[in-house]
């Protein structure tokens, strides 16, 4: 059975073929810049890779609708597609960030599930959910009668504890809004986590672990007995790690204190911390880790600042989980910066042979970065691992629509 | 030589007299519902334990300087006093939340010290250094004469390094406003770092240690080699722990959705967060820890939960600062839950065995809850620690006159 990954930005649409057969990727692409006019700096374009060819098209893409009637004829081209006729599509698997208190786990979109995600979660992910509805309505018109299934990047947190997941406000606040932690990257973490199990050799229920998920958005999750239990991103992604545009923790009192001088609202607020802070800020000229390393290994001073306290504060939340887990079977690293930084995953866990962590990549280079990274005398094993959100995201398809 | 320790606050001024040759109290108290008018509610009083007596008095405290007045009366009365005449006080030690970035360590108010708290330092501490700067000047008119030092929270914590106190947060925020993290306890950090040392036999500047400060506000510190490399209070005393009405760490964007559909401005919503919220709010009945210990032995629920969250969040800063240190020698615990309440304690390190942490408790009973709590092999040791924030200040303020 073949199912359609699809991950919905507000302009673009990133998407995968799956033959789950074998988890064979049958094809692969991304159309950007959806709603940009032609011969604007960047035009709309879509990338395809499938059937031996790779491919990049400039095409006018005025909305979702237009992006995903061009990945339809690419998928059914009769060179390059991967499947004869749509009907070979089994489900269509949607990435949702987070949909608030109103979904815990995947489900097949019916016409009361669309309508409880569009007047109910649309707030708990604004720039996200926005664009994961125009999808799956575009799917509808353009691959009709093939069933669409919702999977969140949510339901993998579910299982924390109360503890874990209640911030200090008032209790109100959870009733009435959902005020909690919902987290993020469950996918990643799933999928990593799953990995790890195999990797020691053990049943997935009986791994204890920390799984680190560096990317340009970042967290780190805390499982037990291969469930969460907790992770450092919070309401929303903005929570946790210093990331490449979001500030990660922060005193709340520092918004208040600068929105009364700055002149900001909160809004206006928000939209810098989420977007203009971070790696970004703390270096003041970009929040790209490979820039970062470049700049600091040309005595840039703070680049240097800004990846310390990348690393610092991956520290931290390693050491938070220890203690949430008391015993720790294995570290992950997973994601852009996880899997292509030997340095910065160095700078996270050096020093801490007291607790049984002994790192050491002396056998891999920079090119070849996935696998062991911890001593063979280590008690807690360290993996890199290059994670896949969409086999997961066609898992949860595939096993709602069988 | 004798040095008055006072510590103001908006409405209330305590304040203790020691003899710095040995350290002795000479007298305490406090006066309290300064500026509230006689027969209301609560009547403006002082109390006074000194020379064997101990007396509470109600009487009229319109200011800050008619309490002062009344502390002077009381040290010198011929009959309960502890000094013959004000001319033998040394020096007066003021407690400073926080002066922002003005103020690096403790200092002797000159007329520019006092001028620069005055117009720059306010906003740093904004409940609390306006009594602060009223009980300069109250010293001023009802003690002439007598040196005054401002003795800082914020000193002990000047030694963390750039990547623990720096947000990622855009840069001019520090360069303008000095947004960083600044912390608060330090004299209470201070002098259980020195006091462990003592109990571990060793150099205060060989001691590698977790600092635990619970209280009604609450902090954790991370000491490296006797000095401050991490503190979880940030930029204010609201970061870090949940704490009695405070809410701790929290994702910065719950603050834009509550606001918008609770219709509050960011004023209205830190002094939520600042006085509704933490274990008052968790539990909706009390932020006090006896009577949340108390509830959840009658059964109730949320109050076992809000205890639950305390002893969480104390547990995953202590991780994470174990992986800061990479060594730790002791982990003390201190102030008012700290000291008194063994099993808040034990909830926050329990099961940390394989880290070398085991708590022990057995031989000492709720009255007599001070010393080792960690068993013979324990390889990190564990210590309840009364602390004592007076006597930092004195010592500060003799350096200073001497």
């Amino acid at each position: 059975m073949k199912i359609l990954v699809v991950n919905c930005g507000s302009s673009s649409l990133k998407f995968q073929l799956i033959d789950m057969d074998n988890e064979e990727v049958l094809a692969k692409g991304k159309c950007d810049r959806i709603g940009a006019s032609e011969g604007e700096i960047g035009s709309p374009f879509i990338e395809y890779k499938g059937n031996g060819a790779k491919i990049k098209e400039e095409l006018p893409l005025p909305e979702h609708v237009a992006a995903f009637r061009a990945v339809v004829r690419y998928l059914t081209d009769e060179k390059v597609g991967a499947v004869k006729d749509l009907s070979e599509v089994s489900a269509i698997g949607h990435r949702v960030v987070n949909a608030g208190p109103f979904f815990k786990e995947s489900t097949l979109v019916t016409p009361d599930v669309l309508e409880r995600f569009k007047t109910k979660s649309i707030p708990y992910a604004p720039l996200h959910n926005p664009a994961a509805l125009q999808g799956i309505n575009a799917c509808f018109e353009t691959m009709e009668g093939i069933p669409q299934v919702l999977v969140f990047d949510t339901t993998f947190h579910q299982t924390m504890p109360e503890k874990a997941y209640m911030y200090g406000v008032p209790y109100d606040w959870y009733e009435k809004y959902g005020i909690r932690r919902y987290g993020a990257h469950g996918m990643s973490h799933q999928f990593v986590t799953e990995e790890a199990a195999r990797l020691l050799g053990k049943d997935v229920n009986e791994v204890n672990m920390i799984s680190c998920h560096l990317g340009n958005g970042s967290s780190i999750t805390a499982v037990k007995n291969g469930k969460c239990v907790d992770t450092s991103m919070g309401f929303t992604p903005l929570e946790g790690l210093v990331m490449g545009t979001r500030s990660g923790d922060l005193d709340p009192a520092i918004l208040e204190f600068v929105m009364e001088r700055e002149n900001m609202d909160i809004h206006e607020m928000l939209n810098t911390l989420n977007k203009k802070s971070g790696l970004l800020a703390l270096s003041g000229k970009t929040g790209d880790i490979r820039d970062l390393r470049m700049l600091r290994d040309e005595g840039d001073e703070r680049a240097a600042m800004a990846l310390d306290v990348l690393a610092y504060r991956v520290r931290k939340y390693v050491g938070a989980y220890l203690a949430v887990l008391g015993h720790v079977d294995c570290i992950t690293f997973e994601g852009g910066i996880g899997e292509h930084n030997p340095d910065v995953v160095k700078a996270c866990i050096e020093g801490l042979e007291e607790f049984g962590i002994k790192y050491d990549d002396s056998h891999m280079g920079d090119e070849m970065y996935e696998g062991v990274v911890s001593t063979e005398d280590s008690k807690v094993k360290m993996f890199v691992i290059a994670t896949n959100e969409e086999i997961i995201i066609a898992k949860e398809a595939l096993r709602l629509v069988k």
